[in-house]
């Protein structure tokens, strides 16, 4: 019997590649070749089974990006350990279909419910880690006064989805180091 | 008896908000009252009718975005063309779940098949002719010799992405705003 967390090791990277509304229980026990009953007894429902597969996606993200980022001092510095620690999370292509919150997204912009909510939490979340990030530069002079914190994060994530999508959609090997250019020149711009 | 082309605009509003694999006649006889019989007249096979969605939403584009900014001459003005369009077409939110390109990107990134080439087709082309209009630009004198019109490009392309992720998933309405924002900025850059 596979313990929770493969499960939700497989969930993630079927959802990443098939979508999450496509992932039931059957096509999950399926994958797994785990009896339907064996997995209703981890999740109840097809929305507690989504529900899981977002808290565990969320969870690499966050081990990945956001605490990897924490050995940077608060400001410019996490910043850019943010933006960097996101690309090696996009170019490791962390799930079979690349970012899974970039895949959910778009996926569930138009399915009104809890999964929804909590996709749009997570990702509103590190958005604004971003901009947070961006002020406190500011506020401590490494960043130009008269920048707009929320435009930069705005850049900044444009990239980093840009990425993911000309790697995962066109193949195209020179994504990450387009991303990296284009962000280092952002942050060349802003930084006084 | 519905129209091809009122059957395909339904389907083009059902697949950008629901997904084109969720796409089957079935779906779409319900959603239209029709009966599958009279569908399957229309569309033989669920795979026909995905494709002929993907043409469908991709006239729609081609006639807003790509034909909207022949009006202007090739180079520099062709290229602000194609990007002032492209918001606009985005900020009119053409299908019910914004861009029908942004969401069925992401969803066919990992399903091999005639489907996903011709959507690859179709946005790789439109992404050239960012390319492309950027090169013109150059040669011409508009925009700085030192440019990578791929580079540019690539950045373009991503403030357009974000900023329909930002409206439809985040529900932002300074969006658009920051996409014009950031284009600007970017042309400012390499204007000559």
């Amino acid at each position: 019997m596979a313990t929770r967390a493969a499960i939700l090791r497989k969930a993630c990277d079927l959802a990443s590649a098939n979508g999450l509304a496509a992932l039931t229980i059957g096509s999950l026990a399926d994958a797994l070749g785990m009896s339907k009953s064996g997995l209703f007894a981890h999740f109840g429902s097809k929305e507690d089974l989504q529900l899981a597969v977002v808290e565990a996606a969320g969870a690499v993200f966050h081990a990945r990006v956001v605490e990897a980022a924490e050995a940077e001092p608060p400001g410019l510095a996490r910043l850019q350990g943010l933006v960097e620690a996101w690309t090696r999370y996009l170019e490791a292509a962390p799930f079979r279909g690349g970012c899974f919150f970039a895949a959910v997204s778009s996926e569930f912009d138009d399915r009104p419910g809890k999964v929804r909510n909590r996709i749009v939490e997570l990702t509103e979340g590190w958005l604004a880690l971003l901009e947070q990030q961006a002020r406190r530069g500011i506020a401590q002079g490494e960043i130009a006064e008269s920048t707009d914190a929320a435009q930069l994060a705005f850049e900044l994530h444009a990239f980093l989805h840009e990425a993911n999508r000309a790697f995962q959609l066109h193949g195209r090997a020179d994504a990450f180091e387009r991303c990296r250019r284009a962000t280092r020149r952002a942050f060349d711009e802003v930084v006084s």
